[in-house]
């Protein structure tokens, strides 16, 4: 898909094609739309993240709560995204044993107490040996820098979200 | 369901029960959530109403590209969510005869290429005789004004779901 083929959609094939590019928000991809037309790539992930930007406190808390836990109850029930599912998968996270999901199931728990939003991971750019020890290490971190952490995970995912729908490579992102 | 039991969930619950008070947007559930505790039923639909007025234009916009058409696509496919589903049956939308729902298909159209959002009426406050022609005389109305109409009928559907699901009496509301 190019970017002409993007500037072209109303905004229902937009929402459509783009509405999950942040998890279970297509309130952002349809907001987003009033930016269009796009330069490119680059050009209409910049207006998905200055949207995140320009959110409240509350609000940016509110997509982070928008997301499934790694390994947790969504995935158990399949009711993953299509995309969260592809991701979590990808990772190794789907076939876990169970000391590994109890162990994870825990750590998921204490974070969401502690920070009251789940811990968020890009895990296409992780694996299941790497993401309980990440979860560990941020466990501890401040909650202010924590909320800026998730967000950059959220951009991540994001934006290889974005990328896969147009094709490109998200190494020359 | 009284206050104490909605102050008593995490995020993960309330996300669950109230992520469609506004349609196809939990991120602003997710968001309410923050704010907890709430007072009552009218205090919680406050924070609602003031996450929706607090967005900038384009993500009020982002609301509304949220909604599906009155006997639209998304009825025609089976893909409505389970308020909308019930709220457009409740008004006698999903039993249209062929020449209803096309004139009704016409005017939605002509409102989403004047707008660029689609029409929002809240159903059960309406009909099937009345819904075209207050898609009509909306037509014609001047767009930010529209916007500020479009808007009123997204938190009167709100208000309407959330006295549903405090089992509140919404004419005492």
């Amino acid at each position: 898909m190019d970017i002409e083929k993007v500037n072209s959609m109303d905004f229902g094939e937009f929402v459509d094609v783009f509405g999950n590019v942040i998890e279970r928000c297509p309130l952002i991809a349809a907001a987003v739309w009033s930016q269009r037309p796009f330069l490119d790539l680059e050009d209409l992930e910049k207006h998905f993240f200055a949207f995140i930007d320009a959110l409240p406190q509350s609000g940016q808390e509110g997509i982070l709560r928008c997301h499934p836990d790694l390994a947790g109850r969504e995935l158990q029930q399949g009711k993953l995204t299509a995309e969260s599912q592809r991701e979590q998968s990808g990772a190794g996270l789907t076939s876990l044993g169970a000391d590994e999901r109890l162990r994870l199931a825990e750590l998921n728990a204490q974070y969401r107490a502690r920070f009251g939003f789940p811990f968020i991971l890009a895990a296409r750019l992780s694996d299941r040996a790497a993401v309980p020890s990440e979860l560990a290490r941020r466990l501890l971190c401040p909650p202010a820098q924590e909320l800026r952490t998730a967000l950059g995970e959220v951009k991540k995912i994001g934006g290889l979200r974005l990328a896969d729908l147009l094709c490109a490579d998200p190494a020359k992102l």
